[in-house]
C-alpha cells in the first residue's frame, strides 16, 4: 500500500504531532502508544501506514493533513474499536451473515443476501468518534487523545432500516428505542454487559438508519464492521454498531455499560449515569486542514472541512487573526447532503509572522460553533473553534 | 491489495467474460491479452487484481460487476494509456512539476505548487474511453474491445483553468482551441506527431476544465496522469491529457495524429480526417451492473449506472423483457452534478426463465439512448441500449 500512488505522500503529511496542541496527546495517553512508523496491526494492514497517528492497536487517528477531501478514502479513514474487530473466520461467508430483527410485527432472522434483495440506498455521512477533539480539552480526560482525525466522510450503501421494518409488518407497539447489538465474541468469565457493544437510539432515528454492506464502493472491511453495520447518519460513531447481529425495537434502552454509563455527558468528576445525555446527534463543527504549520508570504489557500451534524450548513467563516475578524469561505464540490461534510477554501494574503487560523461553521438552522466548549468528564463532543485553531508561521 | 477488505471479493465479481457478448471481445483483440489472473503490471500493481478484464498491459477494463458504486475507487478504475505511463523518476519532485501556459496575455510556466496556491475546486465527472462499448459493435473494429468497463466516476481536485487564465491576463485574441500536451517521452527515431498525446478542444470548454492533482482524495497516481492532468468534465477520456506539460490557447487544432485523424467518427472503411467529428462530449448512456447472469425467482434489485454526458439526467428506465415494456428506476444517493453518473435501482419480480434486462437513460434536455447505435469505423461512442442489455437466467 505504501506504493499505492507511486507518488511519495510525504508532501501531504503534516502530523497532528506538529500542531501546538500535540502536547496534550503525549501527556495523557491511557493505552500504550504504537510506534509511529512501520507496519500497522494485521487487521488494518491494508491501510496507508503514513496516514495515521497511532494511539493504540485499536485507535488510529487520521493525520490532520490527510483529511481534507470530499470523501475520505477507506485506507485513510480512522479506526476505533471498543472490542477487537471480528476476524474473517468468525464472520464466515459474508452473504450468509444473519441479523435478527426483533420488536417488529413479524420478527425474524435475515441474511445479508436477503437484505441485499430487499432494498438499497446510498447515504453520505460523517463517521466521527464521540471523543474526537478530546485532546483539545485542558482538563485531563481518559480515553484516546484524538485531535481532529477521528472523523471521515463516507458514502455508505445498504438497505434502509425503514424498508426492513416495512417488510416485517412495522414496529411493535410501545417501542421507544432502536437497539443494535454487535457480533463480537465476548471473552469467557466476563459479564457480557460490561463489554458488549449494544447501543440504543431514539426510535425515530430508524427513519434515516441503514444496514450497510459497502463503504465508498468497497465491501465493508472487517475493521469497519463488515460484513454488515448499522449506520445512523448524523449520530456519533458509537451508535453505528459494527458486525450487527441483532436489531431490536425495544421499550427500554440497552442494559449494556456502553449505553447505561459510557458515552454520557456530565461534569468533570461525575460518574456516568442513564439520566445524563447520551452521545447521539453530532454538533456543528469545522477545522482547517491546510496550512497547519508553515506557509510562504503572499497568497495562500486555507482549506478545511465543515459538518452540520444532521443539518445542512449555511456557511463557514475563516479567521487569520485568531478570531478578531472573519471572512466567509467558499464550499468546494458537490453537496452530499445534511449528514456529510463539505470541504471549504478561503484565499488569503498573509504577511510574514505567525497567524492563528480558525474556522467557524454555522448550520442552516442558525447554530454556530462556540468559541470555547465547556469541559465534560470524558471529553466528548468538542466543537469550540478556538481550540481547533492552528498557529501558522509565514515567511 | 488482494487482502484489502479482508473479505473475499469473489462474490462481487462476475466478469464481462460471462456475458452473452463476450465473444466479440475474444474474437478481435488486436493486442496480446494478458493473463486474467496473477500480478498486474508494475505501474498498476497497487490496483485490485481481480477487478479487471485484462486486454493488454496498457488497457485494463473494470469488470461490469465491479462498477456500480457512486464513486469508482481508484484501485478499480479502468486504465488506458496511449503511451506508457511516466515513471516517478521521469516525473521527479511532484510539487516542482511545471506546465507551460501559452496563448494567454502573460504566458508563463507554472509549478504545481503555484497552481495549488492559486485556486482549487472539486468536480465529480465520469472518465470514459471513447471506445467504451466497442465490443458491442457487430462489425470488426480495431482497438481494445471494451464492453462497459472503460468508465468510472471520479471526484477530481484541482485548479479551474479559468482561474489560471484570469491570473495570466486572459486568453489571447483569436484562440479557437485549448490544446493540452502530455509530458510522455517520445522514443527517438519516431516522428513525434505520430505518437505524442496532444489534444485540442473548443476554447469554450476551458470554462469547465481543471488542472487536477488529486483523484478521489488521493494524490493523482502516475497511471492516471500524475502529478497533474487536464480534466475536461463531460468529454471523453482522450481529452483529459495526462502528465500535462503545456496548456496552450491556439488558433488551430494540434497537428498530432491523435487530434488530426484519430478519434474521428466516420463510416466503416473510411480513413480518419480532420473534417470529421472529433470525440468531444460524451453522449447519454446507462447500463445494468447487477444482476448480470443469474438471479433467483421472486424479488430482485436491478442496479446500474447512468450518465448524461454533460447534462443532468431526467431519469432512467429499466426493462426486463428486452425493451417491450419499461419501468422508471430510482436514483440512489446524492446527485454529484451533470458530469457525474448516478447509480440507479429498480425492484422487479422475476419468474423462472431468461429475462433480457436493459436500461435507457434520458437527459434533462430530452435526449434518450437509442435502441441501436450506428456502426462507425473505430467503434466509438456506443450508447445503444439493446446491445448493452444482459440475459439473466432466473430460477
Amino acid at each position: 500500500m505504501a506504493d499505492r500512488t507511486s507518488i511519495p505522500r510525504r508532501h501531504f503529511i503534516v502530523g497532528a504531532a506538529g500542531t501546538a496542541c500535540a502536547g496534550a496527546a503525549l501527556a495523557t495517553g491511557a493505552s500504550p502508544a504504537l510506534a509511529q512508523d512501520g507496519a500497522l496491526p494485521d487487521y488494518v494492514a491494508w491501510k496507508e501506514p503514513d496516514a495515521f497517528v497511532r494511539h493504540s492497536a485499536q485507535t488510529l487517528e487520521t493525520r490532520r493533513s490527510e483529511i481534507g477531501s470530499l470523501i475520505t478514502p477507506n485506507d485513510v479513514l480512522f479506526v476505533r474499536n471498543n472490542l477487537p474487530s471480528m476476524t474473517a473466520e468468525e464472520v464466515g461467508e459474508p452473504e450468509a451473515w444473519t441479523v435478527s430483527v426483533e420488536g417488529v410485527a413479524e420478527p425474524r432472522t435475515m441474511t445479508l443476501a436477503e437484505l441485499k434483495a430487499l432494498d438499497v440506498t446510498q447515504v453520505a455521512s460523517v463517521l466521527q468518534c464521540s471523543g474526537n477533539g478530546r485532546g483539545f480539552f485542558e482538563h485531563e480526560t481518559s480515553g484516546s487523545q484524538w485531535m481532529t482525525g477521528a472523523a471521515g466522510n463516507v458514502v455508505w450503501t445498504g438497505v434502509p432500516v425503514a424498508s426492513v421494518v416495512a417488510a416485517l409488518g412495522g414496529i411493535a407497539e410501545g417501542a421507544r428505542f432502536m437497539t443494535g447489538t454487535g457480533g463480537e465474541k465476548i471473552p469467557e468469565g466476563i459479564d457480557p454487559l460490561t463489554v458488549m457493544i449494544e447501543r440504543s437510539v431514539p426510535v425515530a432515528a430508524h427513519e434515516r438508519a441503514i444496514l450497510a454492506w459497502e463503504m465508498n464502493g468497497e465491501p465493508l472491511p472487517l475493521a469497519h464492521g463488515g460484513p454488515l453495520r448499522l449506520v445512523q447518519p448524523g449520530f456519533y460513531g458509537v451508535n453505528n454498531v459494527k458486525h450487527i447481529k441483532r436489531l431490536a425495537f425495544t421499550e427500554e434502552e440497552s442494559q449494556a455499560k456502553i449505553q447505561q454509563t459510557s458515552y454520557r455527558v456530565r461534569d468533570v468528576g461525575e460518574s456516568g449515569a442513564p439520566d445524563q445525555p447520551s452521545m447521539y446527534e453530532m454538533n456543528v463543527k469545522s477545522w482547517v486542514t491546510h496550512p497547519l504549520m508553515e506557509a510562504e508570504t503572499g497568497r495562500v489557500l486555507i482549506n478545511g472541512v465543515a459538518l452540520g451534524g444532521a443539518e445542512d450548513l449555511a456557511g463557514v467563516e475563516v479567521s487569520t487573526d485568531g478570531g478578531a475578524s472573519w471572512a466567509e469561505a467558499r464550499f468546494l464540490g458537490p453537496d452530499l447532503g445534511p449528514y456529510a461534510w463539505r470541504p471549504f477554501v478561503l484565499a488569503a494574503d498573509l504577511a510574514a509572522g505567525t497567524h492563528r487560523i480558525a474556522s467557524r461553521a454555522t448550520t442552516a438552522g442558525g447554530t454556530t460553533q462556540p468559541e470555547e466548549f465547556p469541559p465534560n468528564h470524558r471529553g466528548y463532543g468538542h466543537n469550540g473553534w478556538s481550540a481547533h485553531a492552528v498557529d501558522v508561521t509565514v515567511g
